[in-house]
């Protein structure tokens, strides 16, 4: 097969499509979402006989349990999917929203539309959940989309197409609408990620391999997720109960998440009153512990080990395990400096009780969500109430933070006029 | 000199200037901004004699009227400049705003805060005025800059950087927000595009080649501009004399200009009764016209020549001169298609009285501006109320048209908690 042929035939595809999807009534749209999730539900057989082929071959080539599992469509798995697409359904559409109109003194009135971006790709891995998923969320926010899942989960991955293509033609969309890449040659992620005439943007999914190989390669927008370190900063003037509760949860609540807080920021004054209590509990949960040399001071006196010298590594790690940094510094801004220094610019929170320094956090933590007073780990596209999410950028362009189908999109300008020619 | 070296080394001290411009307050950026002004009041003369040895050279290499015209530091055009920086002095500063916060069922609030990109480079030919006029939007915005002017005007630039730096100092803000890059080597435009470590965003402006030529070469995401192939369509139901106006203002207000409608586009309906008219006018105004085999039977029934038979290359083609194209279509869809397929997504309008088929206008062509009943001239950050604009985006992806200040921040999420835990 030539890839180059057979992308770029697939991008044309999609963007004609997307100027049918550009104008499809929220009513179609839903439509399809529903029509798949009933598709998904009266071939639950069928799907799991797809699957299991691909479980068949991932068998023999030895591959983890943690990695079968997430190609794993199990009852629970199909139930999820089924559930998001109808809560995807329940969502506003985003499209045809105007704002901001005002009047002008040439006579023109001037505001912006909310319109889908066009074709979007979405390059992910073995995890045949995210096929729907995304599927989901770019139909319903006008997009046409193009899928490129990993090659172990390709049957499962071209049955799940059929359940979407069913819906689409059953709402009267176009089938392009949305595409899965029916070829494992890698070759295909490439093209897709450069032929910026057809792809408005890509989102990648997966690990720091697959986003490092496309930051390289790719000429198409990405909105991406790259690292998640995240910090707690205790302030000097922290509520006690609250900086316990916060950086508890932040570390200790789930582990391999991204918004995981990974490094723990403790102001000097308060250090001697907060980290012995800190230190228990971490060791309750077995969290080993990476200490400066005045963390380690403090907690040896308290009698907390085992503990590890942090290096400078360290404060650049995402660790994803439990395993936790502890720094103390001066005050807020050490605190900022370390966090815009080592941080990788996606969530952090301060604990304090002081209005001034708390809004000074806010504004001078150059990272995609900052809290105050909470745990890292709502940042999230539920949490914060975007109903689903496509993922987490940390880039500063267009979207930031958690992406919902407002992320889809793009505000253009409109112009009400009544024949104004410019003076 | 390693370049190399050189461009990383302004990186670093710009990123670090940046993280003092996040926190400046609104005072002090539009001190620094009056302080500029009065010192290029105050210094015309030297900078006039900057200015002159740039011309000097320029004229040794024979550079044509208009480069020189561009060039040239006229009493006008440093009027113009000091009035600009007045201007960007009164615009609302657009940094801290806070928006959309609600509250979550988890007892979060969330919403949404308005902050500077981090470190913008400018990269522009041999206009000494963008150097001031891109300043003044980055500070305003909160921004650290970095500037890479045509070595045409490398004199002139460096001594109107004195002027910022002076301004700078007086309102007590860090002397690197704001940095001119002092070498002539065309390395330093690589470099500047490549090092996402230090640039958050570049903004090209300039020509096409320009343009390509970091399209192809730029890691660091860009606003940039391409091609202004601007269409107006008019409708069957179109108002005669309004679109008499739009049609003639669109293409005869400025030929040079980007926003200037390259093709027309008139249903089949309604071309007996407006093209002649139009004919006339075009005719008088010595616009060459490039018809379509339908819109050359109907001007030459009416007398008005000569006329040249459109080809392919013509509905591509950006002539930024007194040229037009006319074509002659079905109706609303072909008009859509044809914009969508030829255009560039810059700025296209309607002529219409049917509201139906004006809005479907609005949300199908997929250009940064669209507009009913209005000129295509309109599509500026003036005319739209911005205030100021640092270009204009035919991108999809973060700004969208005409880019003020609001096009060089970002929004982040915020969130107010009071000791919250995810569950």
């Amino acid at each position: 097969m030539d890839i180059d042929h057979y992308m770029t035939d697939l991008g044309r595809r999609a963007r004609a499509a997307s100027r049918l999807m550009a104008r499809a009534t929220t009513a179609a749209k839903n439509d399809a979402l529903r029509a798949i999730a009933a598709a998904i539900e009266r071939d639950t057989e069928r799907l799991k006989a797809a699957n299991a082929r691909d479980l068949a071959r991932a068998a023999t080539q030895g591959l983890d349990a943690a990695f079968i599992d997430r190609l794993t469509l199990s009852d629970k798995a199909l139930r999820t999917m089924i559930d998001g697409l109808l809560q995807v359904a329940a969502l506003p559409d985003p499209v045809g929203e105007m704002s901001r109109i005002k009047s002008r003194p040439s006579g023109i009135q001037v505001g912006q539309m909310r319109v889908p971006l066009g074709v979007v790709g979405i390059i992910y891995e073995a995890r045949p959940n995210v096929t729907i998923d995304a599927a989901a969320l770019c139909l319903k926010s006008g997009n046409a989309t193009i899928l490129r899942g990993g090659s172990e989960a390709i049957e499962s991955n071209t049955e799940l197409a059929r359940t979407i293509g069913e819906g689409l033609h059953a709402a009267g969309l176009p089938a392009d609408a949305v595409q899965v890449v029916s070829t494992t040659d890698r070759a295909a992620v490439g093209k897709l990620a450069t032929m910026t005439e057809y792809v408005d943007v890509i989102v990648p999914r997966g690990g720091r391999g697959l986003i490092e190989r496309l930051m390289a390669e790719a000429r198409v927008p990405m909105i991406k997720h790259l690292d998640g370190i995240c910090h707690v900063y205790i302030d000097d003037a922290a509520d006690l109960q609250r900086a316990v509760t916060v950086s508890d949860n932040a570390k200790t609540h789930r582990y391999g998440t991204c918004n995981t807080m990974e490094t723990l920021l403790v102001a000097r004054g308060i250090a001697p009153r907060i980290l012995p209590q800190l230190g228990l509990i971490y060791r309750g949960k077995q969290v080993e512990l990476r200490v400066c040399a005045e963390s380690r001071a403090i907690l040896q006196a308290a009698d907390i080990g085992p503990l590890v010298d942090a290096t400078e590594a360290d404060w650049r790690t995402e660790y994803l395990a439990p395993v936790l940094s502890i720094k103390i510094v001066d005050g807020l801004d050490a605190a900022i400096d370390h966090i815009n220094t080592y941080g990788s610019a996606h969530t952090d929170a301060i604990v304090t009780e002081n209005h001034d320094r708390a809004m000074r956090f806010l504004r001078e933590v150059d990272s995609a969500s900052v809290m105050i007073n909470a745990s890292t780990r709502f940042a999230d596209g539920f949490e914060f109430g975007l109903g689903a999410e496509i993922g987490i950028s940390n880039d500063k362009l267009h979207a930031r933070g958690p992406v919902g189908l407002e992320g889809l999109t793009s505000l253009k300008y409109i112009v009400f006029g009544h024949g104004e020619a410019r003076q």
